[in-house]
């Protein structure tokens, strides 16, 4: 007879919710959004929908009908009646007893949440202090996975030096992105961040944060930062779905321009805002 | 109001089961491990126990008392009353809300299946094919988490050629290990495999087979290999725990030897047994 225990307890098979033997659980067998609303509307909805076709795509989760899960986003967020929330989803490939080998005839599992979204005064005004760790991450990060691991981890690791946010730094010594963040310099007037690669996420905040430098007269340099380069910048930020652009003032324990959020990164924020609006 | 939705479902927050919450769903935050038991007796639990120790350590998940892990594997082993069985179980840092950082409080899960473990006799005697692909992990591969979908998407490929297993090649050209296995050749008298590093699982089954190797006279050679120098190995096999040794007759496309299981690997899985029994 096939046993199951959740915790101490023995439970039937066939009495285990169909999340306990979710190929997410067992594998992170899934992908997933995080988008936000402002006063009430959904930003970049259409963009993130289209990510993550691309996402299922790549891991050859079919038969998703992407209109179907528009329709279940906006039935959430008018239910839920929050002006300003964050809503996660996710996509798994379904609910089986475990096997590397997937069946195609399984029913993907989906799940969301809507919920209110905490806009953090002091961040964005007084800037974050961030700390660097090794990117442990898979060779496809811009599949966006439930594979997250390596970048809680490197939160973890950031948060106990006192830091709002890792910076992921390759094998070859360059910057690639934030654990859960794009991340941007500026030197001059010139805005730089590593270009997109099968090692970045295909952040839709990132385009945002391109389009409002180039409307404030800012030259684009997508090239990758050694963490050298990085401390020496007149100005450091993030860009985050739920937080937009955060400033960095702090690079691995080094102040950076005066330790105060740069002037640039003021106009970017502000200029983001116009496209939220 | 927070909304949930499972499917096309609205479930209030509080009646989810614990298991839609589960980090290890959001972020695979969990490590786990695959025993077998042969005729009623379960194999290496000890070194099993040891491994999953580290792997819990090497995520920091605190706080469980490998004791207890011990006497629940006993339990349902005994409950399942399944003489072969395959003992898969899971330990996710816990149920929340999805949030990178966590709570320290938060109790960790514990999942576990016995299931009738079905001997392939066909791959044992015929050999398999298997193909290679990139792999794709994370940096961290010693740890034995539940990040696994570059193993499933490998595994899916080579399923795709007609193979039965997914041998993965680093950036370098360098073959690390199998999707869900050890690989081993043998070139002359002597047995070549990965070294243990950041990038293999410390597998207990390889332990095995290197002490097999030295009982039947082979010398060990623990180098990696390219799939050039694989494909013209005089033998090759795979070692995972569930099945032990498995003849490799095929290397992407490529018979191996007379493409019949060799000498060797027949004698190493014939002491491979003597230790099981």
């Amino acid at each position: 007879m096939q046993i199951t225990l959740v915790q101490d307890k023995i439970v039937p098979l066939e009495e285990l919710e169909p999340a306990y033997l979710d190929r997410g659980l067992f594998f992170g067998d899934g992908v997933y959004e995080v988008i936000r609303s402002y006063n009430g509307k959904i930003f970049a909805l259409e963009e993130h929908l289209q990510r993550f076709a691309e996402s299922l795509a790549a891991i050859q989760i079919t038969g998703i009908d992407i209109n179907q899960v528009r329709s279940r986003i906006l039935k959430a967020f008018d239910a839920a009646g929050i002006p300003n929330a964050k809503i996660y989803f996710h996509i798994t490939r379904g609910s089986a007893q475990r096997s590397h080998i997937w069946d195609d005839s399984l029913e993907p599992n989906f799940f969301l949440t809507v919920t209110e979204l905490q806009d953090d005064i002091q961040a964005t005004n007084e800037g974050i202090a961030v700390s660097t760790h090794p990117d442990w991450r898979w060779k496809r990060c811009d599949i966006k996975s439930l594979n997250l691991l390596p970048n809680i981890l490197a939160r973890r690791d950031a948060s106990q030096k006192g830091c709002e946010e890792a910076i992921l730094v390759d094998e070859a010594g360059f910057i690639t992105e934030g654990a859960a963040s794009a991340f941007f310099a500026i030197i001059g007037k010139k805005l730089q961040t590593a270009p997109l690669t099968a090692n970045i996420l295909p952040s839709i905040t990132r385009k945002y944060v391109i389009q409002a430098a180039i409307k404030i007269g800012l030259e684009i340099n997508e090239k990758s930062l050694t963490p050298q380069q990085a401390s020496s910048s007149d100005e450091l930020f993030i860009a985050v779905t739920t937080q937009d652009i955060i400033p960095v003032v702090k690079f691995d324990r080094n102040p950076i321009g005066d330790g105060k959020p740069g002037k640039y990164t003021k106009l970017l924020a502000e200029q983001f805002r116009s496209f939220t609006s």
